[in-house]
């Protein structure tokens, strides 16, 4: 018989025995790696805290103690011990839950969580309602050391650290980000791991944390241990465990970025073997960098540790070397670092995902846009998805294009993009954000040479009458499958227009269109509200011409399909015809 | 023959004598206590550092040394040394240059730089940039103690300390951020102090950086070795200085928050006067929190570092005591806490500027919005205004009205807000931001009995034809006077309509008026890019209604006045009727 076969909540961890204990760590390996391989998730962080995780549970009681683990992608563990292991192990019900926190599932996830550095303020926030209602219980917020350099995290640490009353932080160091660590607080972390914990330089203590090292951290008695000694505890304390990433699944904890996270099928990957060269929207922006370093140019790639997202693999950074850089998770920084390295003379892009591009607002603002600095912001994944509420990457439009200066371009193929990264170097004026296509590549092999300097010139690809689509980005093929929808079912010449810039008008082309147009289309591929067709209806408010904006709904989808996203958003030909017809009779 | 008088650029400061550079000290307070005392501006900060700053430029040659100050709030000193004294000294000319760094005033100023934090991370730009070119000259960061408190300057830290070339952080720690410091980090300051930088555990350190510590910060001579000491180091190193905020105007020296910035005229204030209660937005805000603990609601009051934004005075702090909380400039925390608060039971309310709310977007849109934490936040100074380019006040309303989830309400007056208020308290359906009025109290004296829980239904407050007239917020009393406006100088009976809600739309209202309006405009005291108006104009644009959108345009309007502002966005009634009448035509 299974041990997991007893566990129905973390109740019964109770009664186990240390052996069964430690037999359950190997079943819920199993549950992990069956999971990610059938649907993919994340699989280094969530094999290397199942012990943690089960000392955890062993030792608080949860619901009443609070667990708030960052970013929540190691949550697997605690998500099997929690009434969810059907979602691991009976692969038809794979996706009776999510791979994050989620309240709705269980009141052990006391937050939706999937953004890095949040979990100390979470908890400090836990923490104080518990004091001010007079309650009794234990706060706990997990940390990866990857998480602790996003400054959020610190301004958790300087906060958690005066709290008069129970509060735990796990530190649980498995001495990876994402990729690699990056700056001068893994180095302390290193020396602390060295020195069993007893360095005189603590990071923690600097805060006036009491402290607590664990070297092995992936050792159930000595994490039981640990955890009760600072249970109940009165006064703020980390923990800090040393984990492996990976553990118990050899190929994750040789190439912990690799397994960092998976897509389904990894357990019959052929790790030897090459694969197959595919261009894409990453290797076209990877060539282009590394030309740029070959002419002599002091281009500097950025990353907030999220290499992956833009195929800056480590061929790629050893080539780039020096003109390579990893700020850690640490968007904010990316962002003012990119300003001031464009004011300093450099040629800084930064690769990042729409979902974390939000991170940086305020630098985008006022450390870019304000002082005008020429640095080019790659934003990655912007697009309608079926991804989780947390990883969105349809509110990067409202956040860019409605802050002064900037100039964010849409590109709808490989020529533009192109042409755009080499205007984008070329150019001091301003800050250059541009949304790069998400999805398989369009070339259209024929060079593309616009002089992009002309901001704000659309190009009209097609010349018709009545109804004008104006497409933007990755939604300029769905406007260009319409208009040829619309002339096959209704006999409509409509007009087809890729606008290229998301944030300014070409007032002449808008104006022309009033003479010979009733209607306009607008198509973007994130959500309307606030976006770059309202500014396009705002426009024509004064006039006789129609406007109907095709995006999505303002709402936080949640693993959702495509398909229904698109039929709830009517964003499928026939039903943007259907809007176009309705709204012309 | 004063010093000041031999000084044109900082070169020029070179050649003299300790004894004339203690002189020019004493010279260079007193332009800054003229030009606070004639036009207003920060006091404190600037008393602080000139010591500091005379020792830099004494040591380091500006403009190819490259210094960036954090906020740049305590510029004065450094503008007087580069070119700027008659900004100071002579009151004609007080307006020639701004209160923080600008760099069309001179190169000395290498960014335009409001927010705090930020000056590490610009900083790590511009020695990348020098090392990509291989240019010779130091960068030196300067950073109140205040400012260590926020995020991003720990991500810099994180990321500066591994640089592997010459970068200088000078830590100016004179033992207060706006209001008292916060956290834990400053108690380590605290020991640094004690131990004249030797204490075992040192924040700085843990990082790897160098360090050196100098007591007296205001001493030219100890400056002058210390910054000579680490001129053109190899390495990063943190000069940490011990300053007195203040110095040499004893009531800035004895109350530091008070005179941390100063309105014009304060040389003739009697500090032992209490001066007259006015009923003001912020008495309303503070006696309703203090009522509500009265009641005993766990409400929680925080402020980011700025309390004296919303009133929260020393007596309210004390009266509130658990109840309040500083969690230091710290605006992503603020947010974050405030959530997790909220789903803990508590009855958070944040009170934050327009200008600093979008520090924390990313915490608005996961941790609040996601997770429909029903916190408040109440949003202050959001409102065109003269300000200062890094403190404007017009962009909150696209920052947050496109997020979901989150309710944005606006309230035209006393009773509306506190109506709000009440209804926040009592819900746990929805974040609430609240856009706190802007300017002087508004009072109808009838309590405002509106069930708020019934979401976006908007106010009509006058019934007419043709024109319809939606003023959100502050901008509900320019519609009105555009609506008696109309009547008087066109006979068009406009119907006037308070919206309340920025986030949503009372679609049975806004249909209802197709039936008897040809036009609408709406009004609102922010951005129009993404804003409130937009969406109107979206949700008509499938109708024959036109629609005006009247608020500011998408720029970084820099110490304009509202006058000419309001002339260029076409914001007075005369210049918006005339719009309404000739799009009518």
């Amino acid at each position: 018989m299974k041990v997991l076969d007893k566990i129905d909540t973390s109740k019964d961890l109770k009664k186990l025995s240390l052996k069964d204990l430690n037999k359950l760590a190997v079943e819920i390996r199993k549950g992990i790696i069956n999971r990610v391989n059938a649907i993919g998730g994340h699989l280094g962080p969530d094999l290397g805290i199942v012990e943690a995780t089960i000392a955890l549970h062993y030792v608080f009681n949860c619901p009443k103690d609070k667990f708030v683990f960052d970013v929540s992608h190691q949550c697997y563990p605690h998500k099997i011990l929690t009434g969810r292991k059907k979602a691991f192990f009976d692969n038809k019900k794979l996706n009776t839950c999510s791979g994050y926190f989620s309240p709705d599932e269980s009141p052990c996830d006391p937050f939706i969580i999937g953004h890095t550095s949040t979990s100390i303020s979470l908890a400090c926030g836990l923490a104080k309602a518990r004091d001010l209602k007079k309650e009794n219980y234990n706060v706990i917020a997990l940390i990866g050391d990857g998480s602790l350099s996003g400054g959020l995290a610190f301004e958790g640490l300087n906060n958690a650290s005066v709290l008069n009353s129970n509060f735990i932080i796990i530190v649980n160091d498995n001495e990876m980000s994402i990729a690699e660590n990056q700056g001068g607080i893994y180095k302390n972390l290193e020396e602390l791991r060295k020195t069993q914990g007893k360095a005189q330089n603590n990071f923690f203590k600097t805060f006036g944390f009491d402290y607590l090292y664990v070297e092995d951290g992936n050792d159930i008695e000595a994490l039981i241990d640990a955890f009760n000694s600072v249970k109940d505890s009165k006064r703020p304390v980390v923990v800090h465990i040393h984990t492996l990433k990976g553990k118990g699944y050899e190929p994750a904890e040789v190439n912990k970025e690799m397994f960092h996270f998976q897509a389904p099928g990894f357990l019959d990957l052929d790790l030897d073997k090459k694969p197959d060269f595919i261009e894409s929207y990453n290797s076209v922006t990877v060539d282009f960098l590394k030309r740029k370093k070959l002419q002599g140019a002091d281009v500097v790639a950025i990353t907030p540790a999220t290499p992956g997202v833009s195929g800056f693999d480590t061929n790629f950074r050893e080539f780039m070397g020096e003109n390579y850089k990893d700020v850690a998770i640490a968007e904010q920084h990316a962002i003012t670092y990119a300003g001031a390295l464009a004011k300093g003379g450099a040629k800084p892009y930064v690769a990042i995902m729409s979902s974390f591009v939000q991170r940086a607002y305020d630098q985008l603002s006022q450390d870019l846009a304000m002082n005008n600095s020429p640095a080019t912001i790659l934003v990655y994944w912007g697009s309608i998805s079926s991804a989780d509420c947390t990883h969105l990457g349809v509110f990067d439009i409202p956040l860019i294009s409605n802050i002064p200066n900037i100039v964010y371009m849409a590109p709808t193929n490989k020529e533009e993009y192109l042409a755009m990264l080499e205007y984008a170097s070329k150019q001091n004026e301003h800050p250059i954000a541009i949304r790069v296509p998400y999805g398989d590549i369009i070339a259209t092999r024929r060079k593309d040479l616009t002089d992009y300097s002309k901001l704000n010139r659309y190009k009209t690809t097609y010349k018709g009458s009545v109804v004008a689509l104006i497409g933007a980005g990755n939604f300029y093929h769905l406007a260009s499958e319409v208009k040829d929808y619309l002339k096959e079912k209704y006999e409509i010449d409509a007009t087809l227009i890729n606008p290229i810039y998301l944030t300014g008008l070409d007032i002449a082309t808008l104006n022309k269109l009033k003479f010979t147009h009733k209607l306009i289309a607008t198509f973007e591929d994130g959500v309307v509200s606030g976006g770059f067709g309202e500014k396009i209806t705002r426009f024509y408010g004064d006039s006789d011409i129609k406007v109907l904006n095709f995006g999505a709904e303002k709402i936080f989808s949640d693993r959702v399909s495509l398909e229904i996203l698109y039929e709830k958003f009517h964003l499928t030909k026939e039903l943007i015809a259907g809007d176009i017809i309705s709204s012309l009779q």
